[in-house]
């Protein structure tokens, strides 16, 4: 109930009062995770539903395959963070007016590339049109591969913060498409642009990760933020050291010129990268995880006592920083 | 992938030919019926989607909670029509940013008035906000309670076609509230709007279906074009006794007053009841299904061979009418 499209504090708020209720018994996690368990497979399958909007999610102007491929991308990372592997997908789709047979075709072949790179068979869904703009919902499954779901719950002080490939290059794409940042050569731009058109889930690391995490998340809403949605569901601090953040060569040339960057990337979103809590002893395990499946995996802070479960951001010298711009908000 | 929102030939033409082919395996049915099978259970669970839109599938002045409710509905209905018994749902919504708190608190408060009422847990789902007008997708999920789904395919020549309850109610209250019916008593409209605001889903007659069904699909584009999915898909012809299909006290008299309203309740969608087909030796077992769940259901034809997979409507004299306006349609 809470993942791939970013949103604010308020959001999380009215769904967590008015939906949380409705997921009566265990099934839905009380929609505090990304996921909830498909009835009648005694928790061993997992169901996640994301929905995207042209001028909210993506820009309308955005190519239609790279849409559609978005669209199943950021259903994976959620699935992958999960520690499971995808192994279906419904698609609702309603579009624009304007849409002609061309786009729709365009858009069900980027569609078909990459349900056929992941694996991941159509089972059903809808299409309709609408007089607004283009929307689409797609509902993907998963089979847990570990004993059982990696959730947002179950770091434990002494745990060590990690995270998968780089952070904020989603987001400088954006502002590059959104001419905010000047001129950048094509060739700095392209990293970063196609990191925003088009995420790398991990969903082979995510396939090894019940073996090594304690808790778990895809970074999509931002870095703060999503740490703050593992904080609070383990009900722990974390402590993120600011230089170990990582980051691109493209992102931190970008960064070089404009120092006052480098704090916005963690508030960025369209990460899709893995946001994981593991304990000192599976340290030897997640080597070899990320050796295995050619994932780098940084170790970006700890896992702390805090009644507040707060997330803080600390510079070289331990001293906290003050981080505007935690997360993107939509209510 | 093809159901409760009506639409088309064109519309279904382009569903086959550009997502058909993604529906690799069977869990997907080839996207012909109104469910798939939920990966690793066996084909024993079905899953749904609908996508609703406002000024599309409900007026933007429909009350909040009645859309919800009619959200569930339409879901819960496509699950029955299958022989299967709902046990969870996932909600995406799109609220237009004109919606503030209260409607979506009111949305919130229908939606679970009609999850307790079927007894279905809400599993997750997606919240974000839209531009363009508010749009909902459901995905809900079935136990098959027999030993099979009743599919759209299975009717052989010689078996009957029924319809539970009355057809066309929801489509004269659709004229209603658009005004396009002339000055009618209040005790007379209310119950034509209310089956269109809120349809009855025969989800008890549903979860007896596949002890008598040979083939079933719910009627949401309209009978005849329904039955036309039927027929397409058991590869056979129906005939259709005209004056046989059941209509309400209400809808009887409006049609005593307009005759050539008749031949219109045939294509107006909206019934949500469930035409199937069964053999000659499930009578009995079919009418002490319809008395256990309190259901009436007509025998309004006949499955006939046919290469063509025709659907015909006979009048009294057993001659063919021409009946227009055969369903909804999108694109």
């Amino acid at each position: 109930m809470a993942s791939g499209a970013g949103r604010g504090d308020d959001e999380f708020a009215l769904i967590a009062r008015l939906f949380a209720p409705l997921s009566e018994g265990d099934l839905g996690l009380n929609l505090k995770d990304d996921v909830g368990f498909v009835p009648g497979t005694d928790k061993t399958s997992c169901v996640t539903s994301d929905m995207i909007v042209a001028g909210v999610h993506f820009l309308p102007d955005d190519p239609a395959d790279l849409i559609a491929r978005k669209l199943v991308r950021v259903n994976i990372s959620d699935i992958a963070a999960k520690g499971a592997r995808a192994t279906g997908v419904l698609l609702s789709a309603a579009f624009s007016a304007s849409r002609g047979p061309d786009w729709i075709e365009t858009f069900a072949h980027g569609l078909a590339n990459d349900l056929t790179y992941y694996g991941v068979p159509l089972i059903g869904g809808d299409t309709v049109r609408t007089p607004g703009p283009d929307s689409f919902s797609l509902t993907a499954f998963g089979q847990v591969t570990g004993r059982h779901l990696v959730k947002r719950q179950g770091a434990v002080p002494g745990d060590g913060l990690y995270v998968t490939g780089t952070i904020g290059d989603a987001g400088l794409g954006l502002k590059l498409l959104r001419d905010e940042l000047g001129t950048v050569p094509l060739g700095r731009r392209q990293p970063l642009v196609g990191r925003y058109h088009l995420p790398e889930p991990r969903h082979l690391f995510g396939a090894g990760l019940a073996t090594v995490a304690s808790a778990s998340l895809d970074v999509s809403d931002g870095l703060i933020a999503d740490a703050g949605h593992l904080a609070e569901a383990s009900a722990v601090g974390l402590d993120i050291s600011f230089d170990r953040v990582p980051l691109s060569t493209s992102a931190a040339r970008l960064v070089k010129g404009d120092p006052s960057l480098h704090q916005l990337l963690l508030g960025m979103g369209d990460d899709f990268e893995i946001l994981f809590t593991a304990p000192a002893n599976s340290a030897s395990r997640l080597i070899e995880l990320s050796g295995d499946t050619d994932t780098p995996v940084t170790r970006i802070g700890e896992v702390v006592e805090d009644a507040c479960h707060t997330v803080r951001v600390l510079d070289s010298a331990g001293a906290p920083l003050e981080v505007s711009q935690p997360g993107y908000t939509h209510f």
